[in-house]
């Protein structure tokens, strides 16, 4: 936990907040804070700063804070994912909300097993838990916005349209297609496919409204490890 | 497994393996292959090529081989990573693995807790599986070299010297030093601390023996996550 991640009822008053949860039990048992010492803490969705421990007992923690900084800037891009596999879904949000992803569309594909838009883990709250602890990882505070999509074609035929207006659009897919761009100034929309990729039926709907397929050589990587070389490829 | 790693045992013939253990669950349940279709296979260290299936059932698999392809080329990169949580270090070296590192070696550094050091998952048993899983991901055969040095100082002071000869030598460090450098055409190496950091002791005897201290700006990456970023920026 790299910022302590305030919620408006927290507060106490305007400077103080009081917090009894996890973030007790971490700030004592990890951090191993007592009266007198700093965190870095954030407001959810707002700014970051330091918080002053007043009180720290089992029962409750007690700060006064001061917010006088903006949060990391997000990376500038949104990410397009065919559903992962519930074990692998919370480190996928995790790892790109740490990173500073902002946008995250799970759709559907070919190749996602049906039985995943079942998981309790795409529930709004697990969702929020995870992009929660990414942020506490990259000490941000910005929620990314994620969006389920359980039809393939509507989503990317009409609405990604739109999405990719002054984006570069890419999607990365193993083979022999050009190289990821490194560095790019433009923000982009990145899209991945599902352990063992798109069906090439999927790969020219991509391409017909303007995506270029792009690839990392002949290696295959998972999926959470596929979008951090990526994202640090292109920014 | 995007790959199935043949081992000299596994050889009845010079063209001929036969597969009993857990690849033939995999190729039986996941990619349910049957007599005839075929499968990227290759020889542990060695080269890649296709196996074409001659029998499969509970018992074993029989397949006629060609190996007649190199690896996909290693990262010009060598991994110098304090040793990670227990629970971490198994992902952290089969995402190496996949991404085609051939060096790691994992260091002590004061923030390594001292217990980490007696996991068994330090086993060589434990450190090759996971190296093998990473190469079935990443399509590969050849398996990182992972040494483990339980004492910072002589290792970083007497043994890192020589390692960087011709070597871009980083560090990677939260703050506000130099910018991750992009698109090398120099090998490098890298290292990486462990959650919370290094301590600045530790920093400056990197320093002192010619590492450039780098970062990724203020957000703070799990090792793994930063992993992969770092490696995607680099090459």
């Amino acid at each position: 936990m790299n910022i302590v991640l305030l919620e408006p009822g927290d507060f106490v008053d305007e400077k103080r907040v009081r917090l009894l949860d996890r973030r007790l039990d971490h700030v004592r048992n990890v951090h191993r804070v007592s009266a007198g010492d700093e965190l870095r803490v954030g407001l959810i969705g707002g700014r970051i700063g330091r918080g002053t421990v007043e009180q720290i007992d089992e029962n409750f923690l007690e700060m006064t804070i001061c917010l006088d900084a903006d949060p990391p800037a997000p990376l500038p891009v949104r990410l397009i994912l065919a559903l992962p596999r519930p074990k692998v879904l919370n480190r996928v949000i995790a790892a790109a909300s740490s990173m500073g992803v902002r946008e995250i569309d799970l759709i559907n594909a070919w190749r996602v097993e049906k039985a995943y838009w079942d998981s309790p883990r795409l529930s709004e709250q697990n969702l929020r838990q995870q992009s929660i602890l990414g942020l506490e990882q990259g000490g941000d505070t910005v929620l990314p916005a994620i969006r389920l999509h359980r039809l393939f074609t509507p989503f990317v035929r009409d609405v990604v349209p739109r999405m990719i207006d002054g984006y570069l659009a890419l999607l990365a897919h193993p083979g022999q297609q050009c190289e990821v761009p490194r560095n790019v100034s433009q923000p982009a929309v990145l899209a991945i496919g599902p352990e063992g990729g798109f069906i090439q039926r999927e790969v020219d709907t991509f391409s017909d409204i303007g995506f270029t397929t792009v690839s990392l050589g002949t290696r295959i990587l998972r999926v959470e490890t596929a979008i951090a070389f990526l994202l640090g490829r292109l920014f």
